[in-house]
């Protein structure tokens, strides 16, 4: 019998392959090097994320590898949650002020010693890439070399060249946005006026706050829109009024972009008498599970209009079930690894939207799934022919390489590279960005050597397609100039 | 920084890879090229698609490059509209008769300079094998290269020898079946009579113009109906009757299938008294969405019935969201690149049709889908088990390298490759026929090898296979003798 | 023309090649078999099936070909009856007594004379597997080789070694589950007591009978429950006091599973006394559809709740569209090829069952599908999030060289390796167990190949892997110690 072993051998050398991630035949590989020289050095462009703007705006070093690297992190402890590891043990904060786990080295050791446990993972081919180029280990993560891990990261952390801006400078970031809700006061962006950063770490509009009154604060928000805008925001048109006060704001701190993260697709196009009435019984909070999403919806199209007004792209992320596991949420609130896809309907959904605004060659609206059915059955159709329509990259779970092959072969057929918008990391661990805009580079250009290697478009022309999926297509897409 | 350009260098090469769309594995590529020599000149046998009868019956030269390759096909001009080239600006008619660009030249170079935006689409390996295999042309479309590509291609289509029945002749075509709408006086047939292409160009039998009560001229068909066969059609057996006699005149055209365009895959087995009552409710133009897809499910079980009497294979292609842009719907009609698929259900749909006739041997349904979903879960499993039933092809949006890979992956392990129907074009571009078919061929002897490379199969099944999937299955499976 | 013959010439020569299934380009193919090399010797666990306990109990010898290898696999004749072949014809017993076919050697000559079908599928590499490693046999099955097929598998099946023990010793299978309905006498496992067969053929507790409302005998099967356990069955407290008895005797027969066939995924947290309302509307035989899916949805909660007491792993297999065809399953009965799959949600069926069990990481809770597009969008999210949760293999239509594929491509990068459980045969093809545990070997190795050949995984990391999916995870997840 031979003997089960999860565990690698003590001190296994972690490298990273040059061709990693590329296929082994040799002449696919050979292309995919060099379409990828040609790109792999181009400047990031991230467009749309979660890193927090109060690292930018402080410039202040990070505290320790565990609050960095894990904590934030819900693509690791949903994983060692799946494997009976408690929450609590990894020091994720309870709501009802429980202790939790507050050893840092602790926690760290527990998440080493199941580290196989990330094989055949993206957040495994992420976590080495910042291990090895960003702290420069050499050992591959294991119990054995978990303590030399943590002493060696923090001992980096404390360093000038670690402060959050050296590493936009370091990591070659030409833009961040980060993502804020509709009430956001901004400050930490403001703080960044002068800096000579204020170009490079921008905001994005996110106003789910203010259009879901599924939301317990529904109402309060609505409230403080008011305050904030001096508007009535209790009428139909103060309400519209105000969130068009918001979006001039946000652009005045680099916003170029607006996000709305609804749990479906449905838009909707009511009369002006209709949608004001609509307001007012979201308003009451007696309103149905029917009637908030309908307002949803109409809000959805709301907001096209003003992107077409203001010019701002709207970015639309449907489809996730939030919260799916209620004892986590209410022991821990949100974003802790269990929202869970939904499949996910756009032909009839988007039709409101789309019959009103779709035929506007100077809107940007850019569409995300979860339901990777509707790459080739609804999205790459919907893209290939309505002009104010572009397919936002593989999302979240999918945001893999093998998440990002099924993406561009299901949907380059139909919509072909020009109605796509280049790669979003959509993250919130700010280490793993250059290893995420690297895994999409790669796959790009394998994806792009099996053209050439198949004679299906030449190698000029894979390097032009090369460029613009990288660098060319996400500064359009998302205007930034 | 590296400059952007997606257009391609002026006079880039145009050719045809001999190997193209094999993959680059040496001992796959080989066995590929093998079973394709073997198969590659075979007859075409088109039994699906959308040429006009007009060209073979009159035999007149055509008129220019862009009423020839781009006007008529909706592939071409949905990329174009998706990336804001309006389609005025292509020549598209307005029903308002509101004048549109008429110069070919111009509109030939809007889409020459636009020719970057099919990379990595099936139109581009069409196009490119249209070009360079009937027109002999050797350089790249481009902007550069747009005047060159419209006076050749215009000084060539007057030849003798670019006559629509020479060009039959010359793509080596044994059979193509053009489709009617159920009231068609097949007049362009009939000049065929005598001409020795009878038999080369047969019609198909599609009546959703008299079975779907959706339609704005529902009631005018029916009547017309009417007239044409001579049966009271305002009544249930009289209606049957005359589709019964339109069936068998478009026999005497050569058809020897039905089509089937409907929303969704709904049947239903009525008793005739309820039948008799639908149909009546459906002619007063007050039956409800429910009550007209109901009709359709019920006349799908009663051509299927009518297909077991006279012998005609029944294809079926549910699943199209037709006309989904109203706008674009209301300027220039049907058939825009508006259409769009939709999740299509079959299981529980096909079942009273199934319950009926699917236990006969002796019919020839043939089921297509625009949702790729229902291959390996729905279609494959129904068609491994009901004698009635075959798969066709990939379709559409799917009729493309990777969508017939998909297919095959998909399809085969539950199907078997002898539930399936070989390869069809169903297209208006006319000039493409060929390389469509050589797109399948390719392709399927690429999936093949694959299949002998890894073991699976033998060199000698994979020829037979080869030989029935492009000329065996499709002339079965079809009737043609 | 190139003339068809869909039949591999005469005496064609049967090999299995050591290098099927693995992908032919040689980096690859070389570390697989590698890593083939390294457990294909492994011992066969099969802990999820449907062979007969009598054949081990009794121990007789099988009675020839026919009645051995075609008769009970519904793979084979379905695609025969899709090609128009009688069911009668095949020796299928009818339900009204017509007499069938029983020429068991003209049987076979069919099914020969029609091999060339099934080319592709998997059935081919199982049957010719079967073929070659179990009979010896060396040329291909066809017209030609038919009756030296059938005599020479006949005369090896009297012979003592190919009695169903000494198979079991000869396959190297360690243990072995059977499925029995919870009235089961299990008389057949009984009788290995005493054998040192005991602990290697167990049974598995399935009480669909006892659950499904739906079911002509379930008011029968309550009385039966009762008379079986001396519970008051007609009662809640009873008929659950009852289902916990029967748990129990299942397990003094080596039972450490449950097993659920369920149409949806749907399960139900119902108050205990609506519970009970509801258990008494379904005895009464006039509940609605609705309500006993309910009832079944209510029983899969309470069931995971058994399983927390008892300590049983509960295997979940929903979304089979049973007995699609009526006319089949009125004149043969139900497993005769003709249940379909149909679209599955999981997201919010299994939400009222998680809620109250998921987060238990002592439950081990088994989920399959029929419906692939969950594997990516809902069951890999929600496995690697829920303690309780984790996901059987490529199951029943998807038990397949592709099918596999796609299950690893699609899980592997949200669920990782470890919320996985190895491999399950399900089948009631007893000779064919190793050529299918064989296929999931290969295919595992060839994909944990792949992810080396792309510098993903170490192959030291890959060998452990291929170890836990071929005997670890399995012997973990179904806790046979």
């Amino acid at each position: 019998m031979i003997s089960a072993n999860s565990r690698p051998s003590a001190n296994s050398t972690l490298t990273l392959h040059p061709d990693r991630l590329f296929p082994s035949d040799p002449t696919v590989r050979a292309i995919a090097q060099r379409l990828y020289q040609h790109i792999k050095d181009l400047p990031i462009v991230s467009p749309h994320g979660h890193t927090d703007p109060r690292w930018f705006g402080d410039n202040t070093n990070f505290d320790n590898a565990t609050s960095l690297l894990l904590l934030p992190d819900h693509y690791v402890f949903r994983m060692l949650y799946s494997q009976g590891i408690s929450l609590e043990s990894l020091g994720i904060r309870r709501r009802d002020g429980v202790v939790v786990e507050q050893d840092y080295r602790k926690i760290f050791r527990i998440f080493a010693s199941h580290y196989y446990l990330f094989r055949g993972t993206p957040s495994r081919i992420w976590l080495d890439s910042v291990f090895h180029d960003v702290f420069g280990l050499t050992d591959t993560l294991s119990a054995d070399t978990a303590d030399h891990y943590y002493d060696s990261i923090n001992a980096q952390l404390v360093k000038p060249e670690f402060a959050p801006r050296a590493l936009l400078d370091r990591f070659n970031i030409e833009v961040i946005a980060t993502t804020e809700g509709a009430l956001n006061d901004l400050r930490h962006h403001a703080k960044l006026k002068g800096s000579g950063y204020e170009q490079r770490v921008i905001t994005t509009f996110r106003p789910d706050d203010v259009v879901d009154a599924d939301r317990a604060d529904f109402a309060a928000n609505i409230a403080k829109l008011g305050e904030l805008t001096g508007e009535d925001t209790y009428s139909w048109p103060g309400y519209l009024a105000a969130l068009r006060k918001r979006r001039a704001f946000f652009r005045e701190h680099g916003a170029t972009a607006t996000d709305h993260g609804h749990p479906t697709a449905i838009t909707a196009d009511l009369p002006a008498n209709e949608a004001a009435a609509l307001f007012q019984r979201c308003l009451t909070g007696e309103s149905s599970l029917a009637e908030t999403e309908l307002f949803r919806g109409q809000m959805l199209t709301e907001m096209a209009g003003m992107s077409l007004e203001d010019g701002m792209t709207m970015q639309i992320h449907p489809g996730a079930h939030r919260n799916h596991n209620a004892v986590i949420f209410e022991r821990f609130g949100p974003d802790k690894g269990a929202d869970i896809p939904s499949p996910t309907e756009f032909v009839s959904n988007l039709k409101p939207l789309l019959q009103k605004y779709g035929n506007e060659a100077g809107l940007n609206i850019i569409l995300f799934t979860l339901d990777e059915t509707t790459y080739a059955r609804e999205l790459a159709p919907l893209a290939g022919h309505y002009p104010a329509l572009k397919l936002g990259p593989a999302w979240w779970f999918h945001d893999s390489p093998e998440g990002m092959l099924r993406f561009r072969h299901q949907v380059t057929e139909t919509a072909g590279f020009y109605n796509t918008v280049g790669f979003n990391d959509d993250t919130r661990a700010f280490l793993s960005i250059p290893a995420r805009h690297d895994v999409a580079r790669r796959i790009d250009c394998r994806f792009l050597a099996s053209l050439v290697a198949e004679h299906r478009l030449t190698e000029e022309e894979a390097m032009q397609v090369a460029y613009d999926l990288t660098y060319g297509l996400v500064k359009k897409a998302y205007q930034l100039a």
